[in-house]
């Protein structure tokens, strides 16, 4: 014990002196274990019981000024005798969250995290959120996630979608299903609805609980380019609306109509998104309202042009958003669908803005609302 | 004309100005697209019909020395007036190659392509390469590519696969097909075969030309830590191939039984895989030769104990790499395993080393070698 004593005090000092050389001493690794978002090969980042994470990062020699943005919170870095900058933080927000390096202003991503594409490629991590359970693995059947391509004359070129199927989807293969088409944000991709919106553990685990009953899940890519268009994002305008809906009703659906065992009519057939996918919710699928009985807007706006639903079709219009973005502003709109005869429903995300865990449980509230 | 040529010149002299400052003046974005691996929503890097490959970066402000690493060549970056970085440059390699910002020492993913994680997350461009149309897809049909998750024991963990299931599967729920079990190499992970080595396009144009019948492809990850074992990739050692042996063998493929339409037979059961993953098919794969009628090692050196290879099961093994690589030894071991009696056929890349169009090739030349 007298050794260990000795020890503790001589690694004390050498931590006072490193303090005051400004040099960082990392704390022993006793105690501190991979994240769950960190990579099968990495070491960092590691976390602890105490709920503390600890970051480390080798950022360009010249550097002067490296900070950490953690859940939109920016921690100054230390660097330490052999060249590696450091944070230990505590996490400012449950949920998805997005960790960035700044080195002297440029934002340069954890090379040890998960990366998920987000406006560019950015790392990211989950942190522990004890009231959002219904995002986690447990021990159910789980359905497979399908990388799906088909070509688009529209684009002249082939497209990747995400398919979820249900767990007994091979099973009985005399089966047809309901199907839920669901887009996702502006920055994101076709991957993010699975991969950070975990829609698929989600769907697992309500149908495990007989919540809802088994369905598909279509996650397709917002943009769409004709050919010779090399704006990239840009080629949005100016009609990316109708892009989309010239892809999506003439090659999207019919190819899933084509591969995939699900029922091809309105009253089996939703449709919703989140931010830019909403957005494409209340024109699209607003628009073609004769084809999807259900439309789910998560902080992607309201329904702008009511007179195109159509009374003998719609069965729901679900808006949500977080409680830090508009909460007043769908509530009006659900008044005035609800005037006008729909059936509109809406959820409000409590202490989330315009994020991921809004979306996750708009989608946990959504979908025992849809095929019954 | 006249004006233009005017304008050309004046344009030739900001140029001037520029390169006596030391400022680089960007071209004019005529003639300039998107190349096949620029992210859909991103501007850069671009490409022209000349072959030209031009890639732009956000470096922090302090930054003195910026290079861009393409396809293991180093190329200085040049500034421009609003603070960006430019490289343009031809392709050194054909194939997959990696793409990389080196600031001041630190190596740096650019951040408008494709990520691929292989030792870390990495930028990657795809370069085409004439004598390897094998790869491109073509208006063939396709297969789907599934996430499928299941439970670990040995692990104490949900443990993702990738299963390539043919066109053809859903449309015969009562056939059963041959299966291929793939492992990665040691910096990559589940997803790099289909990702990077484009598996699934290699086997949906092998089928489509009526050179293989369709099979399964399973692909799971390398690396098995116990529970409690934090050190990361480190956890290979002292028995990594034991713990993926305990995984593959008792989870991993009974699994794959249980919820797939495989053959659960030796001679319907391949094993392979890149440099760690032809190791373990040397180690695992040969230590249980009665489960696997056809072996493939791709840059992952020889069969080191042709002992415990069972001639009444074994119809092939099959050894490759890249010509940079060490051919004679794989010619070697396998006039041994001839010497033995055994089938032993090689493979080997011409002008490649330890890369992946090395193991593209190896799997085009492997599948057709399989269920015969």
């Amino acid at each position: 014990m007298k050794r260990i004593a000795l020890v503790s005090v001589l690694l004390s000092l050498i931590s006072l002196v490193g303090l005051a050389q400004g040099t960082f001493v990392p704390p022993a690794a006793e105690g501190w274990h991979r994240t769950p978002s960190t990579q099968r090969q990495s070491e960092f980042p590691k976390m602890n019981d105490a709920g503390e994470y600890w970051f480390r990062f080798r950022a360009p020699e010249t550097a002067q000024d490296v900070k950490l943005e953690f859940a939109f919170v920016e921690f100054p870095a230390r660097q330490d005798a052999e060249g590696w900058w450091h944070v230990i933080a505590k996490a400012p927000k449950v949920g998805y969250q997005l960790v960035r390096w700044i080195v002297d202003g440029a934002r340069i991503p954890d090379p040890g995290l998960e990366f998920t594409y987000s406006n560019g490629w950015i790392s990211t991590i989950e942190i522990p959120s004890p009231q959002d359970d219904y995002y986690l693995m447990r021990d159910v059947p789980h359905g497979d996630v399908r990388e799906h391509w088909f070509y688009s004359k529209v684009e002249g070129q082939w497209r990747r979608a995400y398919v979820y199927t249900p767990a007994e989807y091979d099973a009985n293969p005399g089966k047809r299903y309901p199907v839920l088409y669901l887009q996702h944000g502006a920055g994101e991709n076709e991957t993010e609805w699975t991969h950070t919106g975990l829609a698929a553990v989600i769907a697992d685990n309500l149908i495990a609980e007989g919540r809802i009953e088994p369905l598909l899940i279509v996650m397709n890519n917002d943009f769409v380019y004709r050919p010779g268009d090399t704006r990239g994002r840009l080629a949005m305008a100016p009609d990316w609306a109708g892009n989309f809906e010239e892809m999506f009703l003439q090659e999207a659906i019919p190819d899933i109509e084509k591969h995939y065992r699900v029922i091809p009519d309105a009253q089996h057939r939703a449709m919703a998104g989140l931010s830019l996918g909403g957005m494409l919710t209340g024109t699209v699928g607003v628009r073609h309202s004769d084809m999807f009985a259900y439309l789910g807007i998560f902080s992607g706006g309201v329904v702008s042009e009511p007179s195109l639903l159509r009374k003998d079709v719609t069965k729901l219009v679900f808006e949500t958003c977080g409680s830090e973005e508009y909460p007043e502003r769908i509530e009006t709109n659900a008044s005035e669908l609800k005037a006008l005869g729909f059936n509109s429903k809406t959820y409000v995300s409590p202490n989330t803005a315009h994020e991921w865990q809004t979306w996750r449980r708009s989608l946990y509230e959504f979908l025992p609302l849809i095929f019954r």
